[in-house]
């Protein structure tokens, strides 16, 4: 048995003196207010207990992690249709994302790079009545949780500003690969990047991939064999250009967000969720990267 | 002394009668209603006569033409600052080149790709006091016409189907490299794009490249040096990825547009337009770019 | 307690039924003499039984699968210090692997293709007194079966024809990641991936990846954490640009060759090994990937 | 009338004296023990007089500027069915010449670029019946100079370290765009661009695509016409991804090599060579290109 508790408390304590913390997100204006030295951890083992250290109560935004539960809710939905307009491979360059959409024919790789999550935004747009309130339902009956909310501020300041998102949905309009409008899609990707939740708040909204397709308390059905496809993408796609090193070192299925925000888990045994605001070269949590790194080396817990 | 006129009669003769005339482009709704049978020719000698065949005195849409027009309109204001925001390499490929762009940090290859075109529209949105009547007022006086105008149907359509310049657009606005806002930089691209000229109109209106700078009655003075570089820049990237191909077998400057008009010029000898609206697979007009293949040939003039 | 047999019998007689069986690899004109009807599959569980259907006895060429066991050699003498020379992000693209490699100044993406294993062979050519002999003596210690061997014509075969990867070489050469003659290098090479196995032997083999380091009889000791590691670069690279497919579809670490073999395992439960030539258009055994398919949906066994 | 002499006479002047001279290329080791500080410059006017400055008789390595050799030689056997190997578009970037030739199927861009002379190569590797010795004859006789001579120190240096060229051929071949052995190729190739010349051999030798396809002493007679389509390929991809800025500054038809040579012709006018070993960030003469630029400013002759 292990002493979960005494392990996140290590490391908090060493990665939260840590003078090397990263570089917070700057492209997205208002995410910038955020403390730097935030520092949030929180573990949920599947039908057992939940461990927390640091500010994980605190709420931060989820940027792209959402991308995984868009995910969910699509194919929840459409199914293997899904995959007729998007890949599941590797994309392997983060700078390169709208190159690769333009060489391969406005299919985008994965659903977990931006344009990606544009057609699975498309796909909710045009299946669901109300699509960002059904989604956000969608959310909150994960978490069994309905203080959760999108951000307006922070889906207003990347409308303005999210150039880059323009650029790469009317690329995908431009291939018909987008049925939408351009900036129905757009104000819909930009409110689900804007929810914010706490450390706790996720990993409670992750259990359903750990638990084999059920929620904590059974609100939301998922099919067991759509849960393990989805962790199979985040594992071989949830870091951008990252995700071979994180297979490698961390070896869990996980999603980051430019929020600082990762999580991962371990089928049928947990859910953990890191914050730390800064990011590293790639854009994911320098610290959350590291907590991940020492927790499973300390437990000796990985799918490999 | 030649004799142009039999030269062009036979090349109307001759290519008015082809079965495969090419492809009338469609991606802008409105072009599609063109006659795709129609064929002109016009021949304007420098400080000499002029000639014409078939349909040189229907007006069509000169589409990229005006590429070398916006570039002439801004060396003449900014000089080679201008430089500093564009390359003046070729670009090779067509498809790519928003990839390109990405690729090359938000610097377009050349002024006379999509991209390059509207960094250069950016510029004179910023330089021009009225930018649509301005530069309208430039061409008119270049050609010594005040009939040439704006369709402003087709510039319409374009607004409505240009997805892939709206993702040039804001991928150059995430990359910083274009200054005004998205929609109006577009808004003046789609105009510039939506003039009509007769092949006549065109040979006038780049009488100014082979002249040294002087248009015919003199209303507007490009610097010689500013002349030959748009020269330059004309044979090099002046057919996208067929501007080799071009350049081998016609040996002059010269630019296409996909409404199927094709202008080109001996510096100091004369301009020639030609137009047919059916492509060729590289978006440059079939017949437009044969005819050229044969008045160089029985003329033996390029500057090869 | 799952009916191991029954499972392979049924896979085995429904898919050596299959017309479509793919086509056999032509570019190493010896591995064209195959038996193209041939399959086999044979499993292992860890601590316990074996069980095989088909052709599981027969010898054919291991290929690309010998890319794992270099690997595991090459980082038993060289720990950490390997990474500095090869990335472990997956590729996305098999056709552009010397493009990337450009691209990327020189640093393969991973192990697992071709100029990644290239770097591989070179350490081992550097570090290994008597190269190609020790490389197999480990290969005969891991299987504990001393019948394995080079197969010296598919060897010289792939010698005379292997252009791509004499270009992966000399390319490798001038960005000074090769430090050894570049013909001593890939005679290394063509030897390592000329190796036969049967699926039985192939099994054997890859037990110390599913056995935390311990290969069979304990011949050979690799540390748990270069297996898990190991294990990681096979899910996420070991199926070239179908990488993500497999994680998908079948969600186990494995590896393909294009002598129609596949190798997967799953940590602490079994190694499973299918053999059929006929390869789909990403270079992977159609059967087998269809086998693996079926036997992990029937048994539900998977890292997800 | 020009005074030629006053003018390359300043030229030598000025550009002699710049601290800043580039940096002589360290890739072919034999080729650094130039003397770093070497300035010629010589001009031959077409039926008229000669002009020299500097060290325009000093012996120094063509290198790529044989490109343009290899291709009239080859173009005169072959005709037209030489461009089913080799297209005619710039590359627009050095640095990716293998990643081009890769995602182009084996069709090098032009032939002007290291892929495409090595398809040349190969073509007078089959067609001459003492390649080596053929084509050197052709090279004396265009120069009415039997002095001119391979450098065979040069030839085996590059020979031994020319990786990038051993991939580039093998690559080649695996796609079938090189008939012969990879070996004989590049040893043709590696031998013509060990050729020396001084710089008044060099305007000697390329008076024939300034002089309508007659050599100086009409030993050889070209095409017209393949003259012409020569000097289109030296504007558009003589200077690999400086052509453009050439065109623009120069305004020449011309091709550079790494020896710091570099020649250029205005057709029915005048052969122009400069030569100086050091090299800008592109690879093309530093003073070399600023010497031309001088040049076509004072005598206002270029073909725009």
């Amino acid at each position: 048995m292990q002493d979960y508790q005494s392990i996140l408390n290590d490391i908090y304590n060493k990665l939260s003196k840590k003078e090397d913390k990263g570089t917070v997100a700057s492209y997205i204006p208002e995410l910038k207010h955020v403390d730097r030295n935030a520092f949030g951890i929180h573990l949920q083992v599947i039908g057992d207990k939940t461990y927390g250290a640091g500010q994980y109560a605190e709420k931060f935004s989820i940027q792209s992690i959402s991308k995984v539960l868009t995910l969910a809710k699509a194919i929840s939905i459409e199914g293997h249709n899904l995959w007729e307009r998007v890949d599941v491979e590797p994309s392997g360059n983060p700078f390169n994302y709208l190159s690769l959409l333009e060489q391969e024919n406005g299919i985008p790789r994965n659903p977990l790079i931006n344009t990606g999550a544009l057609v699975i935004a498309d796909i909710l747009v045009s299946q669901l009545e109300n699509p960002k309130q059904d989604f956000l339902n969608f959310v909150r009956q994960l978490a069994n949780d309905d203080s959760i909310n999108y951000n307006e501020k922070v889906a207003k300041s990347e409308k303005e500003t999210g150039y880059r998102n323009y650029a790469g949905a009317n690329l995908l309009k431009s291939f018909g690969n987008l049925k939408n409008d351009v900036d129905e899609v757009l104000d819909f990707y930009f409110h689900q990047c804007s929810i914010e939740m706490t450390c706790e708040q996720l990993t409670k909204t992750l259990y359903v991939f750990a638990n084999k397709g059920a929620c904590m308390l059974e609100k939301v059905h998922l099919k067991k064999s759509q849960t393990k496809r989805i962790n199979a993408i985040m594992l071989t796609c949830g870091f951008y250009d990252e995700a071979g090193e994180f297979a490698f070192e961390v070896g869990l299925p996980g999603k980051s967000g430019v929020g600082g925000g990762i999580v991962a888990l371990l089928p049928k045994e947990f859910v953990i969720s890191v914050w730390s605001p800064g990011l590293n070269a790639k854009g994911n949590s320098k610290l959350g990267m590291q907590a991940l790194e020492i927790f499973t080396t300390k437990t000796n817990l990985s799918i490999f």
